[in-house]
């Protein structure tokens, strides 16, 4: 399935196809699901930010109601991390393929909450620092065995960088082909909060003290370290620039998964399939994909808001406000997929509830 | 189906039946809930809120994992107010029977939230002031034709409260009794959030200025008015007065229905079915309820906090954390529903996720 005409022969020709691909919302839709939301028997605005949810979903679609965002389909992008060299974690690195092995045999949080949401699971190898056997569920598109050490210099490529991207892209449309209708953003990496903090530094301005966070659960002496690092990284790599191209600065200071999260909102914007964010690594991607395009923005929702300061930075910056806040910091797409039934209860309202004229109901007596 | 024995004759009776039947959370099943969640492949912590959630579904159930709470069933509890002649709302008060009318022929939110949900929905008429035609999915519990005004006196009889209540017990037996294994709080009735308030006020010492906002969303005269109204209300009613037992405040100053869904909570509590609240109408019954045995708090899950102000009042005194927090103000149980897929999720890790043992995944290094 070639969604977006035929393969473009560089990865960088890829994302430029895909970029061009993305439009607005559809100015109609919005418009008719506002006017028929304003008709359905309940207050005005009395569903709170699940109206301008069901409304986005409109405009993503260009129909109102909207298709309702059933099968979704979360892709856990697992990428391994030069940093971690740096004392940044007290996980061992093995950790990320072991983890890939666990959301494979379906006994991960992923997995139990997909079932939940009656999604499929779909792990990515875009850079994991061990060799992965063949598995169901398993897409190969490992870019190398782990980033470079961002503190250092940069993490990686450019060609490695828009290599990951399209990975992200050809996900997207993978998925998307076989049927999802909602795409749900995951991610797996020791040490990738350290690569999302640097991220969110770079695009948002922020300190590096405010933007990085305990991640799984550091003790302050390593939360000091790790603040260090992300500074670090910043500088050698000069970051913030805000003249420097988004690909650029996701090669110098980002993971292969941060990239590859990013293609795949490129790609499901493009497809005009809405984008579920999970936490503090999917919002980091998000920054990068916006910059790549500003107009994917309004493609995504906030499935979550994570324990991580640096994502309600991320998040702030995107203006997205997030449907759950929970205080989770598990990553794998797990607050993506809590986010699912949530707003499908949202364009469930487009579809099933009566106006005040066809119900019979009075209206308020202005 | 008489779960809590024969039938103790008068309401009041029953009442003391069901408080005697509520027991705490069981210890034995909490503690291996927490403990089992600390082996899970996920940091420790790591699911925020939800790891309570689960471990407090464990506690009522009295067994880890506990059962999944599905399938829910959402009770509407539907009644009309007296105060309602102080002009506190713009809608009519025959609205409520449409409405009514509205859930049974599926039209409404609290339908497309149920689907969504798997959930059922019934509707309890407690208190409409009009005649309503047998209907499927339509209980008849009618206490009277609607409340007298708060505002002048007490708003029912003790005996009317004892009454409501014992429906509200009865309700929670019958559902439970048909294989439901959740229960989440609805309500319907104009004019319900001026006696939210007003029990609000009572039962936290909260100020009517502080406890009394816009409900379906009125004007800011009206809300001056609302104010006005609910103050009067418990001034004249005595309160809050810390030695007048619960169900005298909820005659002097509440709804049919918010007596009720407080008898619903204490039905679920005693059956070991866990609650979900929905917004601020049943977040003031659980303040009758937690004053009736406050050993029912532990057996409720918060599904959301609404946009009224008085709602995040109750939550603090109960204690309760919300699950969402999107600005709803609609009632109906939508907010609850809205919350079970979550409530689901969490109970979900508890039986399919693995350990670090069995999955083979390495631990972080202390």
């Amino acid at each position: 399935m070639t969604t977006f005409g035929p393969d473009a022969g560089t990865p960088a020709g890829r994302i430029d196809q895909v970029v061009a691909a993305i439009g607005p919302l559809d100015e109609a839709a919005v418009r008719a699901a506002r006017e028929h939301q304003d008709r359905l028997t309940k207050p005005r605005g009395a569903l709170g930010v699940l109206e301008e949810v069901a409304v986005r979903l409109a405009g993503i679609s260009g129909a109102c109601p909207p298709p309702l965002p059933v099968p979704a389909a979360v892709a856990v992008f697992a990428g391994d991390h030069g940093v971690h060299a740096q004392g940044v974690t007290p996980w061992p690195q093995e950790v990320t393929a072991q983890m890939v092995a666990n959301f494979l045999a379906g006994g991960a949080v992923v997995n139990a909450f997909a079932a939940q949401a009656g999604a499929s699971v779909t792990v990515v190898d875009v850079g994991v620092a061990a060799d992965l056997p063949p598995a169901a569920g398993l897409l190969d598109h490992k870019v190398a065995r782990g980033t470079a050490d961002l503190s250092a210099g940069p993490a990686m490529t450019r060609e490695q960088a828009e290599r990951a991207v399209a990975a992200g892209i050809a996900v997207a449309e993978a998925l998307v082909g076989d049927g999802a209708r909602c795409l749900v953003t995951g991610d797996m990496g020791i040490a990738n909060t350290t690569a999302s903090a640097a991220l969110i530094c770079a695009f948002t301005g922020r300190d590096a003290a405010e933007a990085t966070g305990r991640g799984t659960g550091i003790d302050d002496a390593t939360l000091r370290r790790k603040i260090d690092v992300v500074r670090r990284g910043l500088a050698v790599n000069g970051l913030p620039d805000d003249g420097l191209p988004a690909i650029e600065v996701v090669a110098r200071v980002g993971g292969f998964e941060h990239a590859a999260i990013a293609g795949f909102i490129l790609g499901g914007a493009a497809l005009r399939v809405p984008v579920i964010l999970d936490g503090v690594i999917s919002g980091a991607a998000a920054l990068v994909a916006a910059a790549l395009d500003p107009a994917v923005t309004d493609h995504c929702v906030a499935g979550h808001r994570s324990a991580e300061p640096g994502h309600g930075a991320a998040l702030d910056h995107l203006g997205l406000r997030p449907i759950m806040d929970l205080e989770l910091r598990l990553g794998e797409g797990t607050g993506g997929l809590l986010a699912h039934p949530t707003v499908c209860a949202a364009v469930r309202v487009l579809h099933e509830v009566a106006t005040f004229d066809s119900a019979g109901v009075t209206e308020k007596q202005v």
